[in-house]
């Protein structure tokens, strides 16, 4: 029911949580971008076998995750990112940055730019103005009325 | 059970989601980027009053909201972001780039940089080569073994 009304909301934020809003998806989405491919390797999140498998059917089923064979007898599968699930990376960055500064823990993974090997951050940006902008420079705001009802 | 677990994790991401990772508890923060304060601006996305003041309540005492009372018969609370608060934005703001790309269905509101009008993404960004990179570009590692015993 309330699923529902969010993947119905006129706002991609809702959508997107009616997606992936719930603890234990976005676990599984971070292991995958650490390596996890099989089912084994996702259990070391700590999660109970049926609650993994109904995450991965349902990461399968919206686009996120794709299942590949591996083993046919018995039949195994391997899950990988699609190109979807691997652009949910700036959302697990902006919930890894968030947290390094806000919650009190170790990190015992690390997120680095190839390149240089130097730790990645997640920043709103203006296309336009080529820069990173910090939060008091973004307006928020509800789209008016008249332009509501155009759609 | 499954809260206590995701906080005690040694990862940020795992934290960040202890705090924020459930659907109501973002969708009520993205209303106060939008202006919202009041518990009354706080329903209109269709929350039901016992669960909008538990989250509201959660939120207080995770130091996300600030209380102030704003009338005092009957006593009645505004809620604003604190800065732990608002710099949940580049959260929102990935939800939002992701959901715009990859889920269907309208847009009713705005993030645009304040200075030019354009609107803002969020941006996996190198503070060293001082650039936005790509997920292809972002090395994901678990840290060996013999630095977690370190700590």
């Amino acid at each position: 029911m309330r699923k529902t009304s969010l993947a119905e909301m006129p706002c991609p934020v809702a959508r997107t949580l009616d997606v992936i809003g719930e603890w234990w998806t976005l676990i599984i989405v971070r292991e995958a971008f650490l390596g996890a491919r099989r089912f084994d390797d996702f259990k070391g999140i700590g999660i109970a076998d049926n609650i993994l498998s109904a995450r991965l059917k349902r990461l399968v089923g919206e686009g996120i995750f794709e299942r590949h064979p591996y083993q046919a007898h018995p039949e195994r599968f391997e899950y990988q990112l699609t190109q979807k699930g691997r652009e949910l990376l700036p959302v697990i960055g902006a919930l890894r940055s968030w947290g390094q500064k806000w919650t009190t823990g170790r990190t015992l993974n690390r997120m680095t730019h190839e390149a240089c090997g130097h730790e990645v951050s997640v920043h709103l940006y203006c296309q336009e103005c080529r820069r990173p902008i910090g939060g008091q420079e973004v307006r928020a705001e509800r789209a008016r009325e008249s332009l509501t009802a155009a759609g």
